[in-house]
């Protein structure tokens, strides 16, 4: 439970708001790289926490990242003309390169380009994505190197979709372990039913005990399940600040899921989903739901709106929720989004009981109230390092004689074996606000 | 007219607002009852005084009225599994009975359901309505037993309509018996025109003479209408607080038809029809315009929103507003609907002029901020004891030489014939406020 | 560039505020009158300065324009009946005649008319529009008599179409010459492209020098572009207050075009187009613009609503933008709209960068400030008069030894020439402002 402050201080991500100054202290993904295939081709509209932003590859390749308003009359540069190395407004003719700087005034006898700048945010392109920083530049962290960034396109795949509701409850959604063998549970075993996650040969779901080390980066944490031959079920996420986590697929698979969620505004964010294997097999399986392919999902033509929304209750379909799924909605991920937006654009966290499985949101809080203090009083948050460039997710089902952190860390830390030790004192916090 | 103050006092619903705690004293119809066909089948949203609901009809067969936002972490429980005897939460298992008990948590390994309640409302089933009470337990009134509802199932019939505007405008519209012959006139006699009323034989509509009795569950009036024949057309109405009419269907059809106008929220409300019969042939001739037979008026499985509406002009036909109706719109409660959302969402009553012909409007206005102040100090406001169980309306062509009351109040109180006597230093405060 | 509480001193029109009441001393533009073709017909809904009205025409076919809303209860007069020299209230059948007085009351056994008014505005026709005077009575100007309204049908027609933004920015985006041989230009001459200016024969765009001069009705203002063959290739256009521009078509083309840009309200402007022609030729080619013949443009039964607006990005073609004209928007009129639609409903003029060439921008709004101070001092403001019933415009290529206003002036003044000076003091702060 949150007092109506300290929601509005989580949640509210305008220029000049507390989390906002703080989320402008990281690298944002802004576009897929495929949404600007080609120099000189048609701009495109971004809106990223709060802001109207436009986008253009410029004819050498770089992509531009500019206010969307002209500051000349502030005519919308989308409609602009994308040419040589700029972006021409069309109302008068003024044109800007990607840093901003205007170069030409069609309409002026005698132009005074010199004295005009556009607000231009650097960019740079990893892992098919464009990202940008809209932060001070003094302050801008390393580009974000995410291992799965750096795989051969053919071991990864990312692809996107609009959410209704602010990013921090889309977050909290998706780092909660707990309901993940509850909501998104088949009833029956039915070979046709896309999306839904069945246990595994002798993995078996329900409540899980939740550990969580706070790290540099944001924090790691496991799900612990125990299993009816006496094993345990260990499930090993990253959280990486402030709003990345890394997932395990499933045992005996070594692929490195996960999610970006991406403040659009205070009240719709961006679900960026990526999928990354370290086996020799490529990823291709999943290639269905990314880039141009996203089935019957996403309706990728209309700014990456889902089809199951709000407004047509998700699709539920009680008949199927009576006999085959818990929710009744097809798609692990559209359950989860249905469930969030079923909260409302921004849920009244003054009106919630957490308990100890609540874990992971207690300590994804903790952290972002920490970093906005941070930032507040000048200094550099967590994860605006590169500790977080090694990470990959990690899975497993172990005897209970074995410690599993011996079999996962070196999985979830491939580089360093997780050798930074983990903050106690603030993990001890958490557990205490959560319950025990 | 009315201040702006008294205006917001009236009109508002929300929770802590005056008209929202009085409005919570008395029992409110919330559901057809066959919107929960089945135990155990799909919940239902109910949204009611401002508050978002959800509704589910247990194994016991029970009606469940449940804040629609699970305790825990705010999920809809309207996606919820309606389960033996209890609502699911679809996010993490949590589980409640009717009474708003936590009975299960899936997600937790060692449970606290003990300390964890959803708010729950009563229900009652009358009529084929679900009734609920929102109010404080201990001021819990009388089931609303009204007459009509302990008619067999074929002496009567309910339906409902969505209505974008405030409930007060909604219900003042309808006690108003000034209009009846003016605005629902037919121009020419059209007998495949449904829905608009004609002048019977022998009685002529015009201005009517409007007499008003305050009792102690609202009050009953009359409008007399002189005849050309010298006799007197006299029709007599009850209102029940807060928002009932009962209302006679015509001169020699002992039926009594009426509404109750419940505030969905401050902009909305819902329109409630009963129509019911005292003679011994069944009521079957309305069955078109009730329950799952709306007929085009009514988009059901749309949330009982109308099909004419502010978007279409409510289809408006000029031509025929010229040769046929007086207003050019088909059917009665379409012409009503029409004619109160015209007004838009709130009417400002700070800037109407009222006349004699509005007595009926002035009673009610000064009947709610009575109840309203006798809430705000603690006591029972009038319509929540149980005098209202025996009302029926009346209606009579009758000579000059008779005392119509002697006629009228038999029929309207077929077992007390009226005997508590109406409040007549009130009614002389109406008299004065609505002019002479 | 302005403060914000200039900003919002020209934009708001609502009843009260400083521009708003400013706005009510001129006649403006309120409906074309083939909306209200016959006496007795439907009435139609008008809203301006953000007041709802509604207007009819009566049996003796004068247009009578009264406040929506009947002061009994406050239904609408839009659903109301035309009929023998007033509109009645469907409601009540309170009757009302174009002056506002209340001359029936259905509903009430004694009337009592005489102290019953509904605010009515008068109205003239002129130019095949009705005119409306919202302002106090006796500040009431001469009709609006431009000159292009006193030609013969034939030789002038008018049309019109909703603009999703404040009025002013339409009108800054229409009396800026400098844009107008920079966006609307065709990149290559294509003889199947409708709406799209092309530099005529020895005629070149680019960027013109600006002379505004300030008169007793507005300004006249002067565009000024200097052709490879030495020649000058002069402009010559007046505004006249607070929303008018009279323009030249083309040189050798004797005719006057123009528009009004008319507050709906805050955020919704009329735009209204005229074409007149001083040649013996009738105006015939441009009747498929207006008139019952908007084309594939407006949606005219859906309020003259545009078909491109910002829901479809004004139906932008990248393709058509790359090879064929500077926006890709098909239609001088929709370029013009899509760019003024696109700096949000009311534009931040906090965060412009003018220049030179934006002279007519601050002259118009040095003209408007200076006009709310006039108003709120208790004068007339500038044309309120009727010096501007002569004004045509004028164009011409014109050989550096001539001197060009020798040439302009008499065409655009044919009755005086021009006799009254133009006011230099405030020419030469606005040449300031603006820049050199």
């Amino acid at each position: 439970m949150l007092t109506k402050a300290e929601n509005d201080r989580l949640t509210r991500v305008g220029a000049g708001t507390p989390m906002g100054e703080t989320m402008r202290r990281y690298w944002l993904p802004a576009l897929l790289s495929w949404e600007l295939p080609e120099p000189d081709g048609a701009p495109v509209r971004v809106r990223l926490l709060g802001e109207d932003l436009v986008a253009f590859r410029a004819t050498d390749g770089q992509v531009g990242m500019l206010d969307e308003f002209c500051p000349h009359r502030r005519a919308s540069l989308w409609l602009g003309r994308n040419e040589e190395n700029g972006l021409r407004c069309v109302y008068h003719g003024w044109k800007y390169d990607v840093t901003g700087r205007c170069v030409e005034q069609m309409n002026e006898p005698r132009p005074f380009c010199d004295k005009i700048r556009v607000t231009a945010y650097p960019t740079c392109e990893l892992g098919g994505i464009v990202w940008t920083y809209m932060g001070p530049p003094e302050k801008r962290p390393p580009v974000p190197q995410f291992e799965w960034t750096q795989l051969p396109e053919s071991h990864r795949t990312v692809s996107k979709v609009v959410q209704a509701c602010n990013w921090l409850q889309a977050l909290e959604g998706g780092i909660d372990t707990s309901h993940f063998t509850i909501m998104h549970r088949a009833l029956k075993l039915n070979p046709l039913q896309r999306g839904t996650e069945v246990d595994g040969p002798g993995v078996r779901g329900g409540a899980p005990t939740l550990e969580v080390d706070i790290t540099d980066y944001g924090y790691r944490y496991f799900g612990i399940r125990p299993q009816p031959d006496g094993s345990r079920y260990v499930r090993g996420y990253h959280f990486v600040m402030p709003f990345t986590q890394l997932r395990p697929l499933r045992p005996n698979k070594d692929q490195t899921h996960g999610h970006y969620w991406v403040p659009i505004d205070d009240e719709t964010c961006m679900v960026w989903n990526f999928y990354s294997s370290h086996d020799p097999e490529p990823i291709g399986e999943r290639s269905a739901d990314s880039g141009n392919g996203y089935g019957s999902h996403v309706d990728v033509r209309n700014g990456f709106r889902p089809i199951r929304n709000r407004t047509n209750d998700w699709m539920i379909d009680r008949q199927m929720q009576k006999t085959e799924t818990f929710t009744g909605i097809d798609g692990i991920n559209q359950q989860d989004r249905a469930v969030q937006e079923s909260m409302g654009p921004i849920v009244d966290r003054t009106r919630e009981v957490l308990g100890p499985a609540d874990r992971a949101i207690v300590a994804t809080r903790r952290l972002l109230l920490e970093a906005v203090d941070t930032v507040a009083r000048g200094g550099d948050p967590r994860g605006t390092g590169s500790s977080y460039y090694e990470l990959r997710a990690g899975e497993a089902v172990l005897s209970t004689a074995v410690d599993w952190r011996r079999t996962l860390m070196p999985v979830m830390y491939p580089q360093t074996g997780g050798a930074a030790p983990a903050d106690l004192s603030l993990r001890a916090k958490v557990y205490e606000e959560a319950g025990n």
